[in-house]
């Protein structure tokens, strides 16, 4: 059987999903796009082989040909395509965030729960990545006995002008927020954000690195450094200590070269090429899911904690004290 | 488009190919299956969801609804079925060995010939694994200079009563002789095996560990360690050491424990999981040629010199001396 | 020249230190020895060739057969015996703390800067690893560009019911408050003490693992993990952030094992495994220099420092909020 | 107590080990020295803080203020200065070789038999290496089990013209002959050489690399690559196979930088560098053992077995056939 997948946004993300689907992807094809940039559309349908092109979101969820959902749209736009695809009742993989506030993933939730099954799937691909893998079934495995803390980085080489301060928090440090979850089995219940001095390799705007620490329900305290225009590469660095071991994220596998009084690996410089292995999984877990009409992975409830901890963090950026992180109790239909 | 393909051959490879067509490739279905023993054909056609089962590889190969054609029966089956698919004019992809005799070898490659293109992969999977393709990467770009020597192992946590000595040539170092020769786009011309003490946790009839000597046309020289009872996993080493640097295969990356006393981390136990990745990448090249209706990788004359090299390595282990590799000149068409 | 040296204090580091002398050092003997535990004294004069015991401190300081004193006593009574060494004006080797109070130190400083020379070296012997040398190095040399962080972790494998909360900060961190300022040449200024969930492989008393954040007169923050009852060995880890680059403290060289599935090597389990050959060159370092009369190395304003940091960061473990160093200005005898 | 020690042979290795004794080790003097060029010898007086400059070998040994004698002369003159210090019942330590003809190591087994205590040290340092210690630990302790074949590198970043194709053996490759010989308690029998195309990069004069096979009397097959003018450093590699696992060389602990793309380390350039601390534990350890009359670690049958395999390595250089070496057996007074 083959889903036929609607694109939602077909900006660099969801073109690299489209490509994903149509070049190593089993069991889908990209039957719809659309986008509010009607030209660039177009492009990404004809890259997807001959999709058709909706004018907007709404349409292309309506769609008969189409039985999956992918919003790589701007953040602001998902909620509103999420719970279209539910009220639809078709799957819906939803690129971070699932929304841009914990309202509107209350709302999703709730329309969720009402539809009966999971259908949504948050973007969160590093559950997909063979390195983070390890380390969840290491640390579920009680290889490091009881969690105490977790050291973690997020390192960008660069990014552009338009990265603001509370980016950090919303779209780098939500990977890690997410993955801590996932690894500790746990809640994040307070954040607080200690600024060191910033680089001068910079736009002036910007607070870079930022160094953020996380409390969770068990009390596991977590530390994160973001720090974005690290100019050496892109490089995630994660270890969780626990009673009686640690276990450490590996660098990816990358052959050694001696020469020139060096040894020496080289780092991957952008986001797409450290994870692209993790993305393919992550699709191809989706579509076979979508397949029996349900989803698995990150759920609806993963999306609004994320959301819910990055707009504490946002919060501990401005206030520079410990803040609270507000959640609802975990549904029993997320259990 | 759509790759339909017919496998020849349900074994244990010929099985794991078809859930690698069927579960994450993108592009192609599985139509036809064969096998000498039809009850595990028919148990692959379900698994492939549905394949038709032919009586043998020429119905198979014969059939409308077959474009291409996977050969993973026994070794020496090979050059018949390869046969067949090219005079039918179908790509085919056909596990090592392309034959078991130089002569079948120069014979496939003189029927593609004549069919005037590319028809032929061989399955030489470790072209497609990530760390030796930044190893081809470096060496072509100059980065350790001009090739002088390669050290590598092969090793094996243990393998079976069926295994023989000339086996280590023909069924496990026949990856490292293709693996360098493609490094070093260079051709082997002697070979010499030494047989180190045998280690007591092997079968008596077989010389564990072995130690081969290759000298290339260029005056490279190339040593290989086959051990195939290691005990301690599935471990693959290479080392290209050039005028200027060394290169070498990663480890594959696994994530650092830190307990009991010990920095440990896991090795892999078998050659699937080892190579996982570098099947999958493999599988999507050849489906995306094949819907060129054309061979790209590991040629047939790939497969004849590694076939060559073999059989001068097994006269090498029984005669105990250096044994000249005997190949035709490379033909043209496969420049 | 034969330095002949005094050893006030033989517990166990002192025994470790008569040991280093009188095997493994060149160009000094020890002299004389005492303790507050005759007998113990007694042994160690046995083991270091036949030393003289003195009754207490000051007569081993003023015994014309003492060139230079080593004081390894109890931490409280280290200002006295160290104030006595300058009086004498004899070179002074003391362990770290140079004094439990900032008055304390700051009347060896005052001392020393009238007697007109640097007689005092404190017992930081890190700045003798060769890997804190290679971050010294590299970071000096602009290879990070400016620091803007550090990361650092100091875990034991277990400490004894004597260790207390404080010890965290007192016995181990001070190791990494003398590191980060030697390291960044850059005084601290505020600490703060976060407690994750404690081990329950701890004493009830104790809060373990600690999590400690200073940061500097230059707006670097650097985090540290104190970590005493991990388990699995004595470890240490420090890396230094820049503008351009990482610089990571390199792991024990040991050997490196494929067996039984894993890749393994050994960690160290006592401190003083780890340190043996810093400590060494510590000793070494310091006779050379008490030879010419003089001290190099962490000097009095180091100890200082660093007992001005400890003070804030125990005031901060009980307040839970951030202290600031109290700390006079650096007297230019110092620069 | 205090050894005397009297150095004949004062250039660069001869000063290396003045100036180990004078300032990095316990329980020595240098009291004489003696060299062909005389200058060089008084300059090496002064570096050694006054020893006497003596006419020759035979004055500095029979010298009443030399209790131990440092051979660090030209090769061929090795063994006459060994006989003479053994004839004197003086300790010695011999800068490997300890001859260059089996007969001369001969004559010195003899005469220090005749004499009835070791009094003989041949200076292969790599046995006090921390590195190979933790090999030969590992391998004693069982832990690969039976052992079945080495695979070793020695490369240096250039040599001077003077550097000859025997030289790849008797100088350099000698090392790992001896350290073989210890890790595996076991005795060489035959060698092998084979010489892959060579560099670019070294007088015309010089194979290089050269690839050296070496069978034990117990079967295991040591392969060793001889590589003098590798460009990117000096850089030793060694591991040992056995029947369940494997056991490498750690490389020297250094400091891994992030930066400019890549993760790398400092490679160390000059073979002194590499084993500085393993020849200060060579020096320390002669002088303890020389204290008490005697000598320890590699002994006159380990400097004889050195170069009967090497003399029957330079044969097979030539030969270009499989050499046996040619032995005697091993007298008691060895065992």
């Amino acid at each position: 059987m083959t889903i036929r997948i609607g694109v939602i946004g077909t900006g660099s993300i969801g073109r690299e999903h489209i490509e994903r689907v149509t070049r190593r992807t089993s069991g889908a094809v990209i039957s719809a796009v659309t986008d509010i940039d009607r030209a660039l559309a177009e492009k990404a349908a004809g890259e997807a082989g001959g999709a058709r092109v909706c004018a907007d979101g709404a349409e292309l969820i309506a769609s008969a040909d189409v039985d999956a959902v992918l919003v790589t749209s701007w953040g602001p736009t998902h909620a509103e395509h999420v719970l279209g695809a539910v009220a639809a009742g078709k799957p819906v993989l939803c690129e971070k965030p699932l929304a841009t506030t914990a309202e509107d993933c209350l709302a999703v939730m709730a329309a969720e729960e009402a539809y009966g099954r999971r259908l949504v799937q948050v973007g969160f691909m590093r559950r997909y990545d063979t390195g983070y893998r390890e380390l969840k079934r290491i640390i579920s495995g009680g290889g490091i006995g009881r969690a105490l803390m977790m050291h973690c980085a997020h390192r960008n080489r660069a990014v552009p002008d338009a990265y603001t301060t509370d980016m950090a928090v919303q779209d780098s440090g939500v990977h890690e927020i997410d993955a801590a979850r996932w690894l500790l089995n746990d809640e994040i219940v307070s954040v607080q954000v200690i600024v060191p001095r910033s680089t001068s390799r910079r736009f002036e705007h910007l607070a870079d690195p930022q160094f953020i620490l996380f409390e969770t329900a068990d009390g596991v305290r977590i530390d994160l450094e973001v720090f974005v225009n690290c100019q050496y590469g892109y490089d995630i660095q994660c270890e969780a200590i626990g009673e009686k071991g640690l276990i450490r994220l590996p660098d990816p596998a990358r052959a050694q070269l001696r020469a020139a009084a060096r040894i020496g690996t080289a780092i991957d410089q952008e986001w797409d090429d450290r994870f692209s292995a993790a993305f393919d999984a992550e699709l191809q877990a989706w579509v076979d899911s979508a397949a029996a009409g349900r989803a698995t992975g990150p759920s609806a409830w993963d999306g609004y904690a994320a959301t819910a901890v990055s707009v504490a963090a946002v919060r501990a950026q401005r206030s520079g004290g410990v803040e609270q992180v507000e959640m609802v109790d975990k549904p029993a239909f997320y259990a």
